[in-house]
């Protein structure tokens, strides 16, 4: 085995990349992820996962911005995204376009996220590191779905936890 | 649809991970990730992820460590982990242990990760931010797998590739 650079590895991507188109439309809203290293890294799994649109709202900072930036390599240049304050509006907006919301928390409904099958347009919301995806948020939301935890921990990180999921949505069945 | 806080939070999460064991055996290898904020955050999700044992090798930086203990939430302390200089060496150790050796790395012969079927102890090796996994550690190694890229970006940060892999073997095929 020897590792792929240069335009080796551009190539073996871009192959991959056009015989496997991903069979959904997503979107990730942020209500209120607060640190900007989260929102730089959530831009770069949204470039990687080929996410259609961010919608940052409340208090969600937006680029330009040195840290998101840096730690997202520059995605937000690539990566859809626009802002909008207020998280219920941009859910309802989303829910006209025909998107299924699909909160990330611990709620008392809430499904393991792999037991559950996403629709073809699907938008995850994730909410603030601290608190959460509040409740008027998750009452506007369709489903809830949460991630194991096998350990000690309650909880991943916000972007490690999207991550997961957008990468689930993208392969489930597909072996 | 409520957010679960406090007790009902822990008795929620202790529940669903009594009657859903992980199957698998998981050990995860580390040659030379390099920031201590990708080692801390692998801590987080090792812990989340009931990883059996992190093996930190060449430069990765090891716990104590202030930026480590944070991003990790201190998980060094519950994640059972040791330092082996010679990620070879480690390897050959695991190997002996019977534990199948999948790099995860951009490499010629390189599987996507959700079409792999992980055995039952299986080992992931991630290597350096910018350099990867080494030659010389991938040919120490059974497999490698890719995580697909279908943006413009080339790669996932270390700790966020690591993550969706970890997640993918505990629930692949369990729906």
């Amino acid at each position: 085995m020897k590792p792929l650079i240069g335009t080796e590895l551009k190539r073996f991507l871009r192959n991959y990349k056009r015989e496997n188109r991903p069979a959904h439309d997503l979107v990730a809203l942020l209500q209120s992820v607060e640190y900007p290293a989260n929102v730089g890294s959530i831009f770069r799994v949204a470039d990687g996962a080929g996410v259609n649109e961010l919608v940052l709202t409340g208090i969600t900072p937006t680029p330009p911005h040195p840290t998101i930036d840096k730690v997202g390599r520059f995605k937000s240049l690539k990566v859809p995204w626009r802002y909008e304050k207020n998280p219920l509006k941009a859910i309802a907006a989303l829910k006209a376009e025909g998107y299924h919301m699909v909160a990330v928390e611990m709620a008392d409904t809430a499904v393991p996220y792999h037991t559950f099958t996403y629709p073809q347009k699907t938008c995850l919301i994730v909410g603030h590191e601290d608190h959460g995806v509040t409740k008027a948020t998750l009452a506007a939301c369709d489903t809830a779905v949460f991630l194991p935890m096998y350990g000690r921990g309650r909880s991943l990180n916000v972007h490690v936890a999207l991550s997961i999921i957008l990468y689930h949505i993208l392969h489930a069945g597909k072996t």
